[in-house]
This record gives C-alpha cells, sequence and structure tokens, in this order.
C-alpha cells in the first residue's frame, strides 16, 4: 500500500526525518511518500502558523498526482485534519491523533513531552479538540532555545530524557509521547532511558494509517464527514478546486 | 473607532448583509468597514471549508491597508480566529464565540439555531472549542434546501421561528443564537415572535467588538497569544508574509 | 443610559472605588449609579456571606426608586445574579461573569487573582456555576493580610503584580482578571508591568451591560428566565414583595 | 439525637407533610424538630425565590434557640447550604444532596421527578453545582398546574408514577428521585407501581443526618468550610448577626 | 441488622481491623459479620489484584449461609461493587464509594490519603468511575516502604498526619479520606492533629449500609441493577453458580 | 507473529466467529491462536458476568502454554483489560478499546449498537471507563429476543441495519461500531447498507494490536502499569499464580 505522508511544514530536513522513521516503522509492502508543504513557515509552531499548514494540507492534496491509500497529517497538533477527511476519500490520520490514540492502549494517562515552550498550549488545545483530556497526564516541554529545527533532537536530547523522568515521577504519566515532527524517530534511541513506553507519532500514524486502509471503511455518504457539495471556488490554486470538486474548475 | 467586518465567505451578498446588520448595531462614532473573503466558497458549511475561510481571513488581513481598532472575523464557527488573536495587536472577535458569550448573560442554556444540517456537527465543534458545552441546549437545523444564500433568511422565516419555538420547549433553551452569517440581521424581524432573547451573531460580535477596543487591553508579550516569532513563509502573497512578520518578505 | 451598580457589600468606600472605576470605563451618556447594600457584611467573602449578598441584591432592587437600563452585580462571586436575571425585565450582569466571558475573547486560559485566601475555593465555585472550568489557568491569591478593604489594593500592589506574573508563568494564563470589588481600578495602573491583558471586572460588566442594553433581548415569557409567578412572601421588606410581584403587598 | 429539620418554604402544611414523613424514617431515638421559614414564599420554585429560601435559613437559624445535633435543609435546590455548612459547627445536610448521593449507591444513573416545569432548570443547576452530571439520566416534570401546593402529591400521584416508567424506560435511569419538598412521603406510597428503587429526599435526609452525627466529623478550622471571620452585619436581625459571629451585635 | 462486612483482600489482620472499626461505629444493634476472601492476594494494591478481589467478593458471597440484611464490600477501590448490586437483592456499599459520598455532605472537596504508591492511580480511576472527579482535590500517598500491611496505620502515623496537612494546605482539600482497608480506625486517632474532618471509609459504610437497610429500596425489576437473567456457569464454585441464579447448578 | 484471541466467555461458537473474522482480518504472517474462557456464562452482559469475565481471563493467561506477541481480550466492555495489561509483558487490547479508538479516525462521533438492551448501560460505563464520552453519538440497542447467540447476527441482521440507519440520522454518529463479540464479521456483510463506516471490534482489535506489536513499546517499570510486585495467592489456581509472579506457587 502506498500511504502519502504530507508535511505541513515546509522545512525538508523535517520531511526527510519523518520518512526515515516511516519506512522504519512501516510493513514490508507499505510505500511511504513524502510530500513537503510549499506553503507556510519551516516549521508550525502557534495556532497562526497551524492556519497556514491546513492551507499547505489542502494544497498538496490538490497537487499531488499518485494514487495513495491513506493520508498521513505529519505535524503535530494536525492541522488541517477534520477539512482532510472531508474531502477525501482515503484514510487520513494526524500525528497527533495517531500517538494519543495509540497510547491509550498502553496505559491510562499519556504526558506529552516537545521542544519548544511555543507549542504547549496549541498541543493542550489539540488533546481538548479530540476530546481525550481525560487521559493527559501533562504536556512538558523544554525551556530553551535550539540552533536548527533539523538537528533539535540531538541538540535536546538530554533534556527531553530529563522532562520524560520528570512527568512519570510527578504527573503518573504511564506514556510519554514525543511532540512535534522534528521528533520523529528519537523514540527508539532513548527507549532504554526512560522507564515506559514512549509512543512515536509518526511510527504511530504508519501503523494507524494501515489499520485504516485494512479495514476498508467505507466512504461516509451521510453525516458530517460525507464529501461537502461542489463550490465554486476563488482564490486557491485549480488543484485545490479540483480537489474539492468545484465543476467550474478548469 | 473603526471595526474590520471581515467576511470570510466569498459572496458579496452576505457581507452586505452583515455590514448592514452590523451598521445598525454599532454605537454611534464606530465606522464598519466590510471585507470579502478573496479566497474560498461563497459561503463556508463544513470543516473543508473552514480551512480556506481560515486562510481568507490572514489573506484578507494581509491585504488591507486601512487601520482598524479592532476585527470581526464574521462567519459562523470562527474560521482563524485563535491565530489572528496571535498575530494582531488589536481585539479579534469571532460571530460564533460573540454570540454564545453574550447569550450566557441571558440565560442558562443557549440554543444555536441554523438554516442548514451540514452546519450542525461544525457549530457543535465550535461549541466544543470555546469550552461551552455546559451552555448549550442544543443545535437545531432546518432540514430543507434553499435557493439562494443571499435570501435564505427570507425563504425559511417561517421554518427558523418554529425551530426557535421547539428549542425552548423541548431543549430548555433559555436564549436562541441565530447562527451562521446569512442570517444577519433575521434575529430583529422574528423576535416578537419567540418568547425568549433572540441573539444575532453580527451585532453581538459588534459590540463585543466594541468592548474590546473600549478595554485596551494590552497585546501579550508572554503567553500562548503573542506574536509568532517571525519566520520565512512561502507559497503565500508579500501580504500574508508582512502579516506574519516574516522579515525576509519584499 | 442608565446603569445602577449595585454594590452587594456594605462598604461605601469600595462603592465609590467601583464607581470611579465605572465612570472612567463607560461610554459617554452612560450614567452610572452606585448604590450600596444595606443588608450584610462590608465585604462578601464566604458562601455564607453570600447569602446575605444575594439578599442584598434583592433589597437593593426593591427599594431603588429610580428607572434604570440595567444591573450590575458589583461583587465577584455574582451574588443573587440568576434570581436578578429572572426577576428583572432590564439586563443584569455579574462581575465576575463580565470578567470571565470578557477574558475569553483575550486569549484561551484566564486566571483569576486575588487579595484573600478565603475568596479562592469560593471563586473556584463561582467559575464552575458559570460552566468555564474549561478556560481557567488558575486562582491563585496572596497570603497575607490587609489593614483595610478600602485600600487593599495599594497594600497589596506588589504582591498582585508577582502573582500575574506567576500565574502567567506557571499556569499557561493568557489572561488575568483581577478579581473582587476592592481591586477595582487596579488594573490600569498595573498593566505595564504585566505581560498579559488584565481584566478589571468593573470595567469588564460596565462594557457588558452596556452591550446587553443595546442589543435590547426582550424579557423571556418562556423558559427559565421567565418572571416566576407571584407569590405572597412573608417576612420581607414591601419593596422586595413588590419587586417579586406580590399582589397582596400594600 | 436532636435533628432540626428547617423548611424554607413558608407554608406550614409542606412543613408538616416533611415532619411526618421524616419522624416515619428516622431512628428510634432521633427527635425532629421542623421549623418552618419566616422569610419567603410558600414554597420555593426558581432562583429568585431560592435567594429568599437562603435567607430564610439563615434567619432560622438564628433564631433557633433549642440545641441540636445536625441540620436538615428542607428543600429541593438546596437554598442556603453551602453558607449554612461553614456557618455551623454542626453537620448540615440538604434535601437534593442527600437524596442525589443516597441514590449512587442504588444504582448508576438517577433520575429526578417532580411536579412542577420551572423547577426543572433550578434542579439541572442544582445537580450540577453538586458536581453530579455524570450521575443523572433526566429531570422529568410533570407540565399541568395543581390546586394545592399541600396536596400536590395526592393530586398528582397518577402523572408522578407514569413520569417515573417513562424514566426508567427511556433515559436508562436505574433509580426515581421523587423531589420537591411538598412530594415528601409519596415515595412509599407508589413504589410498587414503579420497578426501579425511589428515593424519597426527607427519608434519605434524616438518615444522612444521622450518619454525619455518628461519624461526628470535627468541625474544620481550615479550609474552606471553617466558620468565617466575624464581621460587622448590618440590615439583618439580632439572631443572624450572632449565628454569624458578629461581636458587635448586641 | 446484619451487616455482612466482606474483605475482598485476604490478610485476616485487616478484616479484624476492618471489623473493630465497624463495631465502634455501627448504631446499637447492627450486627457486623465479618468475612475474609478466599480467594486472591493478602491485600489488593492493583487492577489486576483487584480482578481477583472483584470474584473474592463473588465467592464470599456464594458461601455465606447466613442471613443478612447488606454487604459493605471492604477494600478501597470497591471490587466487584457493580456485580454484587446487580446479583443481590440487599443494598450493597464499597468502601470507597461511602467514604466519598459522606465527604461530599462535609465539604467542597475531599482529598485521599493513602500509604503507598502503587494504589494512586487505581484510587483515581475508582474516583472517575463513580463520576466524583469534580469534588476530588488530590489523591495523596506516602513513598516509603511499610512492615506489614496490619501495622502499616502505626508505621506511618507520622507520615499520614503530614500528608493530611499538605493537601489542605496545598490542594485545597476541605475533607481528607483515608483510603484503604489497613487505615480502618486510624481516622479517629489522628482527628485533633488534622483541622478538617477526616472520613474512615469503615465507618462511613457502615453507616451508608444502614441508611439504605432503613430506607428499604426495592429490589429493581428493570433497569440495569434488576438481577441478571440465568445463564449456565461454568468453571466456578457451586455457590457463585447459586449466587447467580444458574438453574443447571447441583 | 502470533496473537491470543481470548474469548472471555464461555461460548466457544463465539470464539469460532471471532476467529474467523480475526483471520479474514490479519495481515499475513498474523497467527490467530483462540482460546475459550473456562470460567463464567456462555455470554458476558451485565457488570456481574463481567468479574467472572475479567477472572476467566486471567485463568486463561495463566493456563496458555504457547508464547504469543500479544493479546485480545475479546468481548465488548473489556473484562479484566487493565488488569491483563499490568501483569503481562505484551501488549493487550480490549474489543471495544480498539473499536473506539480506531473510530475516532473515521470521524467525529461514534455510535455503538447491539443485539440486547442489557449491554446498554454496561457498554456506556464503558465508554467512561476509557475516557470516551465526548466521541459518544449514541448506544442504540434491539429491543427483542434471540433464540441463539452463535446466530444472532444473522436473526437481528434487519433490525442491525435499521439501528445503525436510524443513529446515523437521528444522533449525528459519523461512525457505527457492532458491538458484542457474537456480532464479529457482520460489519462486512451489511456495509453497502449503511451510509457511514461500520467498524467490527475484531476486525479493529487484530489491527491494533499488530499494530502495538509493531511498535515493540517496553514493558513499563515505573507507573502504574509496571508488574504488580509479587504476593502469595490463595484460592486460585497453579497458573493463575505463575501469571501474578506468585513465587510460593508450586
Amino acid at each position: 500500500m502506498k500511504l502519502l505522508l504530507l508535511n505541513p511544514n515546509t522545512s525538508s530536513s523535517v520531511t526527510e526525518r519523518m520518512a526515515t522513521a516511516a519506512r522504519a516503522a512501516a510493513n514490508p509492502g507499505t510505500d511511504i511518500v513524502p510530500v513537503t508543504a510549499t506553503v507556510g513557515p519551516p516549521y508550525i509552531a502557534t495556532r497562526a502558523e497551524a492556519v497556514l499548514g491546513a492551507m499547505a494540507v489542502m494544497e498538496a492534496l490538490g497537487s499531488v498526482k499518485d494514487d495513495y491509500d491513506a493520508v498521513i497529517v505529519g505535524a503535530f497538533g494536525d492541522p488541517g485534519l477534520g477539512g482532510a477527511r472531508e474531502i477525501l476519500s482515503v484514510p487520513v490520520v494526524g500525528l497527533s491523533e495517531a500517538a494519543m490514540l495509540t497510547s491509550c492502549m498502553l496505559g491510562r494517562r499519556f504526558a506529552i513531552v516537545t521542544f519548544s515552550a511555543t507549542l504547549g498550549p496549541w498541543y493542550r488545545e489539540c488533546v481538548a479538540y479530540h476530546g481525550l483530556e481525560a487521559r493527559l497526564a501533562a504536556v512538558r516541554f523544554a525551556g530553551g532555545t535550539f540552533a536548527d529545527i533539523g538537528s533539535v533532537q540531538d541538540e535536546m536530547r538530554e533534556t527531553i530524557v530529563d522532562l520524560c523522568r520528570r512527568t512519570i515521577d510527578e504527573d503518573e504519566a504511564d506514556v510519554v509521547i514525543l511532540a512535534g515532527a522534528p521528533l520523529a524517530g528519537l523514540a527508539a534511541t532513548i527507549a532504554a532511558e526512560v522507564p515506559v513506553p514512549i509512543v512515536d507519532g509518526v511510527a504511530a500514524a504508519v501503523h494507524q494509517a494501515q489499520t485504516l486502509v485494512a479495514l476498508r471503511p467505507r466512504k461516509p455518504i451521510a453525516g458530517s464527514f460525507q464529501r461537502p457539495a461542489p463550490k465554486p471556488l476563488i482564490g486557491v490554486s485549480v488543484g485545490v478546486r479540483h480537489l474539492y470538486g468545484d465543476d467550474t474548475a478548469p
């Protein structure tokens, strides 16, 4: 099966890290097709940037020519997730959604550990959006700064291990989620130093996408995730117009 | 004071209706500056369309030249609201947010009445996003179709009055919100037929925007609504790049 | 328009402070009519005192001769608010309600900062009563004592600024509410020292009352905020009997 | 032991019904001392009347000369409960609180059945105040009118049995609470016609009061239920001033 | 009346402690019949052990020959409570349920203090199961180890007094529950050192069981607590088969 | 990989149906090892029976000799799930948990449709246990009776299709879960008649188990899902004693 790994960030180094983590996690026969956003900032970290990230998801979906069996929205915070789920006929899964739901099967309370304070409140909104507050132990973030988003996981390794341990001891977390696409792949390398399961969002998303493809759910033709009726769109690319089924598009 | 009434829908007839309702509601000395989105569908009614609507809000904010004292995001569902609140230094208020918070001062439980079934689940998510589920009596929507978004409030007048009455009787609603920008101004004309207060989103938003301007809250320089640090943006207009403080923009 | 600023506390120095803050905040043409309770303690700080405060609200409403367009219940904790809203045909707004709802438009999570530990749990109940727990970052209170309720805001200025800063840093508050009528007017003087918006309950309540008057909501004749049917009352003043519509009153 | 059965309603026929039900329920050796409010309406049914009811509770507590071991606030909706709990050194229990907590031990979800539509929303607020929404199946009320509050339980017997049955079938209630002091004693007479346990508020309150007396909990001298510090009170009876510890009282 | 005090732990020293506390608390005429589980560990402290504890409850109920008027499930965490409530025609009450519901009448927020860290998360799940999170101030537990479950309350006396005081000061607890059957009876001995009411689970359960017996609720024949229809059971004792009404049992 | 499909019901016809559905769903190379409980009723449908079902899970885990990579608790309601997760070093997933979490990625609100009214309240408790109430649209159950648990899905096919359609129309469900092990495999056959995705618990559980195995989460050695310390157990089989690490077991 072919999974579109869509990075809503415009940083290709982050895409590469995610693609590597995704391929390491995927089943044999699962093909990972990475796509980097062409709209927005190198790394989405705020609500304002998430607006661009959600648009970037739609632009990318409108421009991809390949067929694919499912889509991974590859940014924590899941920008554009609900919209993509409505508009596509294949399954869509978000990085944070996949990480949180998977964590629920590994313990009672999960903590989210990330590398930047600005991400905290946005991630908390994301937990609330998914209705999972009852399962959240804490959101913990590193206070400092980092030199390069592409290598932040190396720079902050020690800090993150320490945050993981503290959230277990102080917040009663049973599971830790390493949050943020730039941390893709880190979970495996620090697992031995953290006494509870660590969930990597990319690996979780790949497996959840495989699950959804395997279950072959039908595209709803009723309810709130049926495909929106076509409307004429202005100010967007032809690709987006086709994606939304705008029958006035050239 | 000058209020930017930003219609995230691309339908100028809806903008006009809202502008009329806004001017009727505004204090003397309040200037309403209507702007119609140049991105997206005539009328936002789904999560997918709200992605475009949020982008439309940013594009409009990036292109407006005038100074203004506050912004009204003129679509129920409040697309892009959180992001605009981060990025701007003036207050921003959303139509549904203003309607719901205002309703809270007029009773215990508010109902949301609207003209299209597809809006129901999206509005419900909006209530949850604002953390106001405990105050929600019900979301009620008309089942049928309508000929023209610009005149839907005339076409569906009877149906909407009936929905208002039923939500009072059956859902214990104390207040009714007429939801959706195309219903702007309808509240006043049906008030005599509905036995509890009806809140018009546009009128509520105008007054809440006036309130926020008058209170002169400082722009946060800490916390999650401080202005995001500048980042280089790609794939967006120069206006948006300036809006986000992208210092590499021309 | 004429706003009745009803202080449920019996301390006229607090009334004066509130009236000054209210007049400073009000629109031109808004007349503030302060009334000091004639029932209860100088300052309401507990559930038991709030029982007296709620009664004081009704006594004051029963004794006021002037016409007015709306009422502000001028004590944090909003004693008697729901009852006054039922019984009056003009809008009623509470200090804490106005502050909290206004704060919701300035950020995601608000903190309540106050000057006395005994107020904390009562304020927390008030947040729960309004169904706004999801928006509350924390209630923070000063631990010490103060010499005079009329000047507590001067005595505790430093402590309160410090509490504001700590709640931003430690509780992820986006907005701070200075709670308690005796702190009326303080927000403006410390705004420059606190890096997020501060909401003053009196100023917020004045503007929300103006909003409600401007929107001209009808008095409900159905639902739970219609005027209670008249019943014979005993043991209360003639003013209260008239207020409640007791048609056996002299 | 001696239990003060305080009726916050001014209707002595309701007091008598409650006293009869209380005596029928009480353990041998438990003495029921009924007191009828001297402030407010014959029957509290709205938020506005509950303000008077709460004051009536304080007036009654301030005027009772007898010693007693615990107090029952004998009105559904529990007016003044939190305040009385602060101010007294003996335990206090409310009718609705006792009924709901007792019901929690008899099933998962309780329904509240009552005789008047105006009571519904106020009771719902009461459930929320006690934090028990998760255990509430429904509030069901009779739609019609009744001739006399003292005999409403006889007039509406059929209707109430029918409501009980419907809430079991349609709302998945495991237990039914007959709510409202005027229904005191009805539970026993209809038990055979309703297929799940029915809880009578008065009987539940008597036993919960006995329980609290037997457990001999200490009066808190810390936390939010310690006795409020004395303050000078105005506009209230000498009895209330003494009750509140006003040391300036004659 | 005769109360079956069923200890789901297999430690008879804990049974004895509980029986002593129960007899000290019970009304005259209430007979306490202690039974020690014959299945499972000396002391239940985890979810896995609670599975055995729930089974132990059923085995004990299936083997008891005496008549009894109500059952107390004598372990914090209430193993098997819901099932026993379905299957028996007499009332059943759990230790934690009784403690928490009783605490709700003594203050707003209760804290749970216990002697072992492993108990914390399981107790928290128990609070959630009962839908009482809104009333929970905190779960606090001692960090260390103890020599003997039968004397843990003596060994840890100082630590527990300290935890009680800290939860009042730091978590705004109004009431403290001493949790865990091995702490039965401790509340009385430390009451003078803790400035708010302390609730002993055994004493609370005895009184709540007395209350339920006195109220004589009918066994439901509808709803989710009616007796399950008989089914053939395998792999369990004859006593359990009879208990469940298995009419194929010898 | 080898998945233990543990049926906590003692009905082998149900085990066979589940095994068939599991094998149809599993990836190539995944081996399904079905085990039927040897303790309890043919079909678990109440809280009381779930106590036996949880014990049956432990007995089965204690008696299985094979190695396996993960365990599926094959009954809706997830009896014994938390305990098994603590005690085992391999992942464990429950049927309802897997179905609900998977559904969360296919829409906003899921409905649970089942074949027996007695299951409704127990399933609702299960949703609450997992903290997923915010995602639940409704629990709908067929009212009638059925001849044979092994063929209930054939007998009730029409009824279940009808319930699915009604929950979409009336409860705004985006996804439907067919609940109860006896319905395993039905989803595929009715998919064309239901306009939204249907989730089969067995298929979801197989894929979630595969996901957890693939992610290779470490067994926690801290937090609340670490393996309980060994304790001497009585009254249980030697297999269970070994399972729990009872080092006094023969």
